[in-house]
């Protein structure tokens, strides 16, 4: 095989670590469907679309035959938005290579099943060990080789160290955790989160309210993560706090930054289209609204946060609403 | 009596919850032994040393006759620096004022003891009752009536409760809590894993490392909480994570700008001084250090912050040291 690694979707994350893992020597393709861009990887070294400002070292190829690219690679890593990894799975699984680990890097659940993504990969590769990446790790800094630490997390603990081998180096700290639940729940509702504090941020209330608002956050997500199979250690580590935090506080969240445009009074559309990227956090609302109805897990800045993206709600009211919640005493 | 609450201290907390408090039709007085600051507070109605842009409400006076001020408030605020409070209490001890309800909002601990506030208080004031008023809470917001939240913590519910039903408005809600030793801890651990936050930021490392920093901040406060007899849960609560996030991304927390200056190269002597208030995150990791030493509490972030405040090391060496630890696997 001539490569380590290749990356489905040449999106913003993924471009980021192509080009971290470039710049330690390892040998990466990414695939794409967009001619354009693979072009522009291959001969200008930049990624027209995301992190324009980045130089693409020479170790990293680009392609947009998908059979080449993965047949070429030890390591496949899914990077596609949520809603299209079930499609990019089949794809995949056409080629039959069932010895080759399966690194998913996109968040989210499944809109329609509700389910994690680890789930609908394993269900269209039943014969590939999957290993989930996530932490606290905007692609703007990975990039720029800014310490940076996330977790490899699997149900099978060699296949999460032969990733954690494959990525480390010393500016980017792979842990193993055996919590892929919990490390998927964390990455997906913490979108949900970040838009929610990226409201109150668009309506200019201050550092007080948001860290309010995010301490709730967590354990709403630690409640529904809980209640989903997840192990409670796993929300207080770096794909629970730390990527809540990242995510809710960074400037180069996506999802942050659409909900200060809703909280500035724009609609979702209109967030969506100036932010310019997939908004995770929109779609993993609706998911979530959904699995903890059914489940009957009580999640009020999902609750919230739905009203106002699905519902019209008046974004100000729902947070308003949100902050004065009667509530006595703290553990109750 | 004159007043619903006494203010002992006129810094920046206290004169916020003042102005908050008065502008929802409270009475109250500041006491402070700096006359320029009294007079300044009585006829220009602006603090002269802290928050100078806010304007003072005429329900709020001023005074430095300590008799009289006591002795005309229903309840009485210490908001000294901690290192003072010992001092505060023997001085008000001198009046037998036992039916007073004391609340705290000093964070840290003292220094030559190692003991919280609450049990420096209630040794000098054995016959009052003790509340602690803490939570993510920047004076500069509480002054402008951003929603804030905080928790009342005390051993006492019915005292706890009261001091809620005195200070609870639509814009200030409180919490009551039982798990005062959680509580307080959280509040003083936090300023040392703001330090370090700070100098990170200082150094110019990213958000992916500050939020590795903090998620393994929250994890050593709640180990020390523990083992100093607080409640897992109250670290996950406002005084915990909650009060941790906005003293770690917030340009108001002071500790935060002391480190900024100390990753920049400044010594802690010339970062005091340039932000002109305690820095109370450096007498809490001096003690801390001590503490945890003492009960053989592992605490890498205060280890390292000592050393760099204490015995002159490299922040930028200590800072590489603490991201690169040996650490396999998260949960081990």
């Amino acid at each position: 095989m001539k490569y380590d690694i290749c990356f489905l979707g040449a999106g913003s994350f993924g471009t980021s670590l192509s080009v971290m893992l470039a710049s330690h020597g390892k040998k990466i393709i990414l695939w794409d469907r967009n001619e354009e861009l693979v072009n522009s990887i291959n001969l200008k070294r930049k990624n027209s679309r995301y992190l324009k400002e980045v130089n693409i070292p020479k170790l990293v190829d680009a392609s947009c035959d998908l059979e080449y690219v993965i047949k070429e690679a030890a390591y496949i890593v899914i990077s596609v938005p949520s809603r299209i990894v079930r499609d990019m799975c089949r794809k995949i699984s056409d080629f039959k290579l069932n010895d080759r680990v399966i690194i998913n890097i996109a968040k989210g659940i499944e809109e329609v099943t509700g389910k994690r993504l680890s789930e609908v990969i394993q269900e269209e590769l039943p014969h590939n060990k999957v290993v989930v990446l996530s932490g606290p790790s905007h692609a703007e800094e990975v990039a720029k080789n800014i310490p940076t630490t996330v977790v490899a997390a699997s149900d099978d603990m060699e296949a999460a160290k032969s990733v954690q081998d494959m990525f480390m180096t010393d500016r980017f700290r792979v842990y193993t955790n055996s919590d892929v639940i919990g490390v998927e729940i964390g990455g997906a509702v913490k979108n949900i989160i970040a838009l929610a504090a990226g409201i109150c941020d668009g309506i200019g209330y201050g550092d007080n309210s948001k860290a309010a608002l995010m301490t709730r956050g967590i354990n709403e997500i630690t409640r529904i993560g809980i209640k989903l199979g997840g192990k409670k250690e796993t929300f207080s580590g770096l794909t629970g706090i730390g990527d809540l935090i990242v995510t809710c506080t960074s400037m180069h969240s996506r999802n942050r930054r659409a909900g200060i445009l809703i909280g500035q009074g724009k609609s979702k559309e209109e967030a969506v289209n100036e932010v310019g990227m997939v908004v995770e956090g929109i779609w993993a609302c609706k998911a979530f609204y959904e699995l903890k109805s059914k489940l009957k897990v009580q999640m009020p800045i999902t609750d919230a946060l739905y009203k106002v993206l699905f519902e019209n709600k008046d974004a100000r009211q729902a947070v308003y609403e949100l902050m004065t919640r009667e509530k006595k005493d703290e553990n109750s």
